[in-house]
């Protein structure tokens, strides 16, 4: 009997540990439904989305459409009558593709060359104007490279042709799984004495489009020209070195680097009416490939973090703590914009309640990742997976741990809890970096959906609170000296 | 002491309950992954899908379109070795739309007439050549038409102008609230002596393409001619009518009903080592409208249904019940199909263990939907919910009680378990029924994880058996006379 006493202790004691997660009640359902009804019938989104990619189109940093992107972005939060908007300077890269790149194929087993579609990497030097030539070596990924001797790829093209792993569902990580060959794969071939790097487009399907892509993640940057070629492209290639081992590959391109440029993260904020120096940031990124409208990858995650603050502001929803739209400049190659919001932050021991990006794709919403310490993931999760009665009819059903986000990232030092927004991940990958990356690409009503699921997640957290003590408190606790 | 006891029996008890649910095991999910990862890699849905929207395309019941898809179906499924492939005969209403429809609105306010994008509906009756005229009545709703006099619409064209609200996430739920106004618009009109009816067309999207659709849900139909207008026809209608209440409209179609034709369902089986006559149903419709290739509605469906039974095959998965991909001849207008369908499953006292129907686009999936008896519902979604931890991790979230499928629903009263497999919604009434509805539309990753997902689902129910004892057994009970 007594034994059946401590289980029934033990039974009511997990019964209670469920009871400690926020209870919602019918005021919060009311909310949620009128968030996504606004949302839904009168959000600006996409209108929005519209301008900053037609009117303005491809933004890299450093470029002329980043600067008119900031200016759009500062009069457009000013418009809508935000508290505050500014601001905030960083120095960004400077990288500019130049004409058409020029990419061939060249065997005995064929009259003309093959034309491979291609792009330029991202901070990829150019060539001479008449091109470099040379062997190709085709192999599957560093590691094969790295083996190699010094000078083995002496005056050599290497190729590398892994491909994206389709059998992952969660399709960031076969872009994962690939990625290094694109960000690593010049700066390992140079080191053997390679003199140019073809890689395959990071895209799940078998198309025509080259997906360019930064190089910079491991710190060193090659001297040697490295471009994309597309699937399609890639495949030919294959087939072709199926019959001939020895083609050559002619590359032409004129891209070059130059001067650092000074550019700026653009924030707008709603102040809190209970804790305004407590902060709940919704972010994605300005910048975006100079191929590319960057409609999906990030004007999506721009214009959602936008109607964030406008959603709040039209239903006269009394926000707590301030709301933060965080537009990072330089996402794509550098991160500078991210690394300098989170270096002010820690500066000013700014108190972040959570941090959401919105960089995966304006895509139909799924639910949300959430990141932070070891300590505070369980508690996240517990408390997201609380809230799922009212955002399942939403069709929000997906709470993991995951990642947040490459600007927000830069938060996690600081103990922020981090959440990434989660839209369906099965096409991003097939536009991804590429000229495909356009307007028209966008569903209004994904688009919509996705800025009412994040709305609704930070009305909660400004409603509940988030995680554990933020971090400030965490850090006054670390024994100095 | 003893209330605590009687507690901690019941808390016992409700484990032991959930313990009831079957449990599923290690090879459950080595088989789960195998279906997605050879569906992903090599599945041919969407070469399948191609030929059937590009070699043969539109294809509605009675039409040539139709004639070639049911021999292209079974040449499909014989030539993927299927144990058998048979055709079963039903008579199909065959109707044709014959030249463009021209559709305008005359009003003093403008010089010329305003010409509006429209497809006549489904089974409606031409206009003489030289077109009708008549005064717009502009109504909401058939309530309204209902409420009026005799002959109050004598020699007028009603104009159903009700849209789809926005606000339902589950954009069937905003299709069923406004397709009353397609369905029975025309009859209704009719009896109150109006001479024509346009219909704001069943979109979600402002854009200029009709959509058209069947009239005969009520079974009455209308004499006078009926046609659906684009949703941006309809906007700027109505700020026509808002301008000018007598607009006159102008209709000239010359669409015909003809003598009904002999068509066929397409079935195909893959015999079960165990339970041979014991069927697991999946399904779609092979029949589309004529201005569309019927990609989303419904190539889909008859490429993943075939897709599973192939996926058994090619995977070596013995399956103990026997699997029946059956492709439904005539759903968009008359169901003949499936009412044949369910006769002579009723006829034959045939045992379904379950009928699954893929009629809801390519898209990504989502779950599915389950419907049946009151007591078999919450047992399938009971089983249904213990088998997640398997589903889960290739994003199948959503499992409810919701329609199975305008096909399968036919076999509802012979308490056959129904399912209805659920990809997101979003997308989809912004091509229903349109001539956008096209091959180029659909995404390979979105198509063979459909394919895929019911696979699945189909490997567990075939395992495990779904719900209560079939259909054949409660018949048998009825007491005779």
């Amino acid at each position: 009997m007594k034994s059946n006493i401590i289980i029934l202790i033990l039974l009511l004691f997990s019964i209670s540990l469920r009871a400690q997660i926020p209870t919602t009640n019918e005021e919060d359902e009311k909310v949620v439904r009128s968030i996504f009804d606004e949302s839904l019938i009168d959000g600006r989104c996409y209108e929005r989305l519209r301008t900053l990619c037609k009117d303005i189109g491809p933004r890299l940093s450093g470029s002329v459409g980043a600067i008119r992107a900031v200016e759009w972005a500062v009069q457009e939060m000013e418009q809508l009558g935000f508290d505050t908007v500014y601001k905030q300077a960083c120095m960004v890269p400077h990288w500019e593709r130049g004409e058409k790149e020029y990419v061939a194929a060249h065997s005995a087993s064929m009259e003309k060359p093959l034309q491979l579609k291609a792009c330029a990497l991202g901070y990829s030097l150019g060539t001479p104007p008449e091109g470099i030539k040379g062997k190709i070596v085709k192999v599957t990924g560093l590691e094969e490279v790295e083996a190699m001797t010094p000078n083995e790829l002496k005056g050599k093209i290497v190729y590398y042709s892994r491909p994206m792993d389709p059998t992952h569902i969660q399709t960031f990580h076969a872009y994962g799984g690939c990625v290094d060959q694109r960000s690593r794969g010049g700066i390992t071939a140079q080191k053997k004495g390679a003199i140019g790097v073809i890689v395959r487009s990071m895209g799940l399907r078998i198309d025509d489009y080259p997906h360019t892509g930064t190089m910079d993640y491991g710190g060193e940057l090659p001297d040697i020209p490295s471009c994309a070629i597309s699937t399609k492209a890639s495949e030919d290639l294959n087939a072709l070195l199926e019959k001939d081992p020895d083609v050559e590959l002619e590359m032409r391109m004129n891209c070059r680097r130059l001067e650092d440029k000074l550019s700026y993260n653009v924030i707008g904020e709603v102040w809190g009416s209970e804790h305004p120096d407590e902060y709940i940031v919704v972010g994605g990124h300005l910048d975006c490939w100079d191929n590319a409208e960057g409609a999906h990858d990030d004007g999506a995650g721009v214009v959602q973090s936008i109607e964030v603050l406008h959603l709040f502001k039209t239903l006269g929803l009394k926000n707590k703590h301030t709301l933060r739209a965080v537009l990072f400049m330089n996402e794509e190659n550098g991160t500078r914009g991210a690394r300098k919001y989170a270096e002010e932050a820690k500066t000013k021991n700014e108190k972040h309640v959570v941090a959401i990006e919105s960089d995966s794709g304006g895509f139909v919403p799924r639910g949300f990742n959430v990141d932070g310490t070891d300590e505070a993931v369980p508690q996240m999760l517990k408390q997201i997976g609380g809230w799922e009665a009212l955002l399942e009819p939403y069709n929000l059903h997906r709470y993991k741990k995951g990642f947040g986000g490459v600007d927000i990232n830069f938060l996690k030092d600081q103990q922020v809890p981090l959440v990434g927004f989660y839209p369906d991940p099965q096409r991003y990958f097939d536009i991804h970096h590429t000229e495909l990356d356009v307007f028209e690409q966008i569903n209004r009503r994904e688009l919509v959906l996705g800025a009412a699921s994040i709305a609704s997640l930070v009305y909660l957290i400004d409603t509940y609170g988030f995680g554990f003590t933020p971090a400030y408190k965490a850090v006054e606790k670390v024994p100095k000296g």
